[in-house]
């Protein structure tokens, strides 16, 4: 039995994800469909790329991901489908997929109709062409049977954080439930930046000298997240909400 | 296996939905459950009827769609079960299937003590009778050994648009998670009305001489949504939000 | 197919609940996943006692309870697994079972690295000590298998109500989507405290000399809601909104 995830910004108060449910079920009733989100902020498609990555791998080998974050649904925007290191991912061309390409992705459009819905709505294409196309990859069709290899990717810009001199700058990219603010900064480049110097972190007016480990320990404090971000978050309290956070926010590190 | 699907009121903060997952996998573990939604506005009847018509027809035949929205739950509404186009139907007797009744409609109560749950709480018939009902429809019982045939469904007045000479008049049934506004206009209805010939659309002080493809063309749009009713929305915004939009606020179609 | 259930306070924005689902099917994927909820309010393990206690015996016999209310994960509070009563519970040690425990039960702590993940996340033990713990046990690990027998279990103090005299005093512990208020009263308590003597119950200056039995009836309703405990309502309409309702709130049975 294949698994199918879900990762939209379709919301759950509209019957648009259990639509695709249906639309996968009616053609391939040998799935599991399992949802990882549907709250991405709508059409956010940035925080839509990093909930993905973070989120695929977990899954067992075969799984088939899903991901809509769409705000250009029917322009001339490609929908997509490609492997990687065992996993399927299927959505549309706009940056999406940014963090997950790397050089061994085939990259190919859904064109073919034989794998579409009957019907075509141009603002519904997890309906009528992403389910489709994820209940047939579970059947076992080919990506290249599904259209044309992709050679441009659309790609988001300014998605990674940048080094300048001594500064490490990136960004508050999403908050968790709990108010956590999660940047896009992987503990992987702060360990190739820092090379286990001392540095400071600073953030909207404070700043850190030391990365803990759980919400357990301090007040406001700044940890690597379970996601292998930095994040920032405050004990039994919502952070966000105390300091006024926005996405965006600068985090910035220095050797001190 | 046999799906079944939910449509409610209920929410997902609350465990009501999880717990009626639980009476249907105790009776009858051969059953896939799918959420269509659990957040129809509280008590809405009327939405929760467009939604569960909007739905239904992706999943494959043979499936149970069971929908709440029941604010009688407790007093004399009956409970219900029918079949349509091969497909099966559970939920009270309150108009929530006014847009899913034909002719060939034959709607049993569900009275059969056998088919329900030991529990008998006034409040939560979702529990005690709705899911039991659906795990044995799944297991094979008839529709007519649920209880007797009705022949007086409730149905919710005014839920269709209406004709007054040139005009064609809808209403505002509910708002997605973009904030789109979506009407009780079908597409088909326009169509009937026009006999293509030109219209204008009239919605809150602003006119439309022409039904767009999709969101990606224009600021505030006038389009046949996915679920093939008018809507309108706004390109990256929240149109109910902009404009304070609210159900029940009038559409009106002229030949021009 | 074994069913797990998941019931936590990771909200349905972030991907936590579908990574665990990811681990749970990567090492068992004959298992069935059922949500009861992941909006428990954020850090409120009395909340999540409730609703465990309210939820768990509508499953199948068989069926594993993950549930995660976890505060203080990161610190020195041991995560854990028992069973009871044909059912398997598995979450941290912090109060959240209080409401389940009794005599029988023989709990252990999740100890044993062969059943964790790889990652150890000190912020995500759903993902790496109780998901894999929950695919483990559906796969057949004896209990005794995962660590100690934990002779001192946390418990929520204050949990039950209390008899003064001639007073059964209780408190809000919930609101439910509809904004009913859900005590901590239990219809048995009120029996044993009133021996079916006539009782007065007073809640924010109002006195109710009865408990009705749905929302149908009245206006403002006290009533013993589908959970077994008392609640009070307002027919079609938001209690807690319109009196300005909190946890907490007390109420109080006179014998009158």
């Amino acid at each position: 039995m294949k698994t199918v995830t879900l990762l939209t910004d379709f919301g759950l108060k509209d019957p648009y994800a259990g639509i695709m449910k249906g639309v996968i079920l009616a053609i391939n009733p040998d799935v599991r469909i399992v949802d990882i989100t549907h709250e991405v902020d709508p059409q956010d498609v940035r925080e839509g790329a990093f909930l993905i990555e973070e989120s695929y791998r977990y899954f067992g080998k075969g799984t088939i991901h899903v991901a809509i974050v769409d705000p250009t649904v029917g322009s001339n925007r490609r929908p997509i489908v490609f492997a990687k290191g065992g996993y399927f991912f299927i959505g549309p061309d706009n940056g999406l997929f940014t963090l997950i390409y790397d050089d061994t992705v085939r990259i190919y459009t859904i064109e073919n109709s034989s794998y579409m819905g009957k019907e075509k709505s141009p603002t519904f294409h997890g309906r009528d062409i992403f389910a489709p196309a994820a209940a047939h990859l579970a059947s076992g069709v080919q990506l290249s049977a599904f259209g044309n290899e992709v050679q441009d990717p659309v790609l988001i810009p300014g998605i990674y954080p940048v080094i300048e001199k001594h500064f490490l700058k990136g960004e508050v990219i999403r908050f968790d439930r709990f108010g956590n603010a999660i940047t896009n900064i992987a503990q992987k480049v702060i360990d190739d930046f820092t090379k286990q110097k001392a540095c400071t972190i600073h953030f909207r007016g404070m700043s850190f000298r030391k990365i803990q480990k759980s919400y357990y320990e301090g007040e406001v404090v700044c940890l690597i997240g379970s996601s292998g971000y930095l994040e920032f978050g405050y004990f039994k309290g919502n952070l966000r909400d105390k300091l006024g956070l926005k996405k965006g926010d600068q985090v910035i590190i220095k050797i001190s």
